[in-house]
C-alpha cells in the first residue's frame, strides 16, 4: 500500500510543471509587499506557487524540503538539510542560526537514522524540533521533509 | 477505511459545541495579556479552545482552516483559502502579506489539484509552503486543512 | 496495524540514547550565535539533537512534546499541556502568550476527548491551532505531540 501510494505520487509529483524551476528572485524593494523579501519562487504554469524561503524583518522562513531521487533516509535526511542549508545562506541566515524545524517522515521506522544524520548540523545550540511520520503523506517519493524558521 | 474514517469523524467535528461560533474577540488593552490580540475565538462548552488568528507585534498566526461540507479538492481549497484570508483581513493582513503556509492534504493524490487551486492566490511573491497528506487526519471532513503565519 | 507501530516505536524511543537528557543550557552569551537562546538541550551520542525551547527576540519556540507513559488521551494531553508549560515558564513567557499551537494526534478518535483536556489551559485569549492526526505517527507511542510558538 506505502509503496503503491509512492509510486503514483512520485509520477503525480513530477508532473507540476517547473517544480524544481528556480523562476526568479524578488526584493523588498518590490512596492507591492514592502517588507517582505522572497528567494526561489516555484511556478506551476508561469503562476507562482511557493518561495523557497521568504524574510520578513530579521526572521526566515524555509519551505518544506524533500529528496526527490532513489535513496535511503541517510541520504534523504542529508539532501534535505544541504537544500535547507542553501535557502539559509541565500536569505542570509545559516543552520546555526534556525529557531524551529518541523521534521515529517514518511515512515516512523526511519526515525532513528534520520536522528544520526540530523545531530549535529545545527550547531551546539540546536533549534527545537517536531517530528511525526505521515505514512506516504510527504509529496514526490521523498521520505522526509523538513521546513525550518530562523533569524538573521 | 478512509470512507468509514471520514464518516466517523464528520459526526465527531459536528459534535463539537460551539465549534462553528464565533464567540468574541479580545484586543490588547486586555490587561491580562499585554501584546496579543486574538479574534474570532472558537470556544467549547464556553470554554475558550482556540483563536481564528492571533497578532503579536506584526506577525500574525492564522489557525488551521477546513472547509466542512460536502466537495471535491478544488472546492474545498477554494473554501479553505477565502476563510484564511478572512482572517488575515481581519487582523489587518493579506494574502500577500503571508510568510508561511503548512498544507496537510487528506490524500496526497490531491496534490495536483490542490496546487491548480492555489497557485498565484498569495501574488507574486508567494509565501513558503509545506505540504504532506495525514490520510484521513483532517478533523471535521475536510480534504485539506491550511494555516498561515503573516504580517502586518 | 496501528498498535503494532506503536510497539515497535516505542522500542525505537526508548533506544534513542539521552532522549531523555537535559543536557545543558546555552544563552546569549555564547558569542557563536548571537540573539538566539536556547533551554533542555536533548542529546544523542553527546551530540545536540534539538532544544526543548529556543528563544530570539521576544518570540519563544518549544519542541514537540509527547507523552511517552501508558495512559488515554486525556492523560497524554494533560501532561504534553504540562510540558509545554514547564517550557514557557522557563523561557520566560506563559501558557497565557501562547500565539500559535500545532496538534498531532496519533489517531483522530481522540479529537473530541483531547479538546475536552485542551481547552481553557491558555487562558482567555488562546492561541490558533492546527490540529491532524497521523495515525501511529508520533514518536514514543504518544498519543499526541504538541508544538507551540509563545511571546515574552
Amino acid at each position: 500500500m506505502k509503496t503503491h501510494r509512492r509510486s503514483i505520487l512520485k509520477k503525480m509529483f513530477a508532473s507540476v510543471a517547473g517544480i524544481t524551476g528556480i523562476a526568479w528572485s524578488a526584493n523588498a524593494k518590490d512596492n507591492t509587499t514592502p517588507g517582505k523579501e522572497v528567494f526561489n519562487i516555484v511556478t506551476e504554469q508561469d503562476v507562482p506557487l511557493f518561495s523557497g524561503s521568504t524574510k520578513f524583518g530579521n526572521l526566515v522562513f524555509v519551505a518544506g524540503k524533500g529528496a526527490h531521487f532513489e535513496g535511503d533516509i541517510t541520504a534523504h535526511t542529508k539532501h534535505v538539510l544541504e537544500e535547507i542549508e542553501k535557502e539559509l545562506i541565500k536569505a542570509g541566515s545559516s543552520m546555526q542560526k534556525v529557531l524551529k524545524v518541523s521534521v515529517f517522515l514518511h515512515d516512523l521506522n526511519d526515525y532513528k537514522a534520520m536522528n544520526e544524520a540530523y545531530k549535529g548540523k545545527f550547531g551546539d545550540k540546536p533549534p527545537v524540533r517536531t517530528t511525526v511520520a505521515v505514512y506516504g503523506g510527504v509529496p514526490g517519493d521523498s521520505l522526509v521533509e523538513m521546513d525550518c524558521i530562523a533569524y538573521i
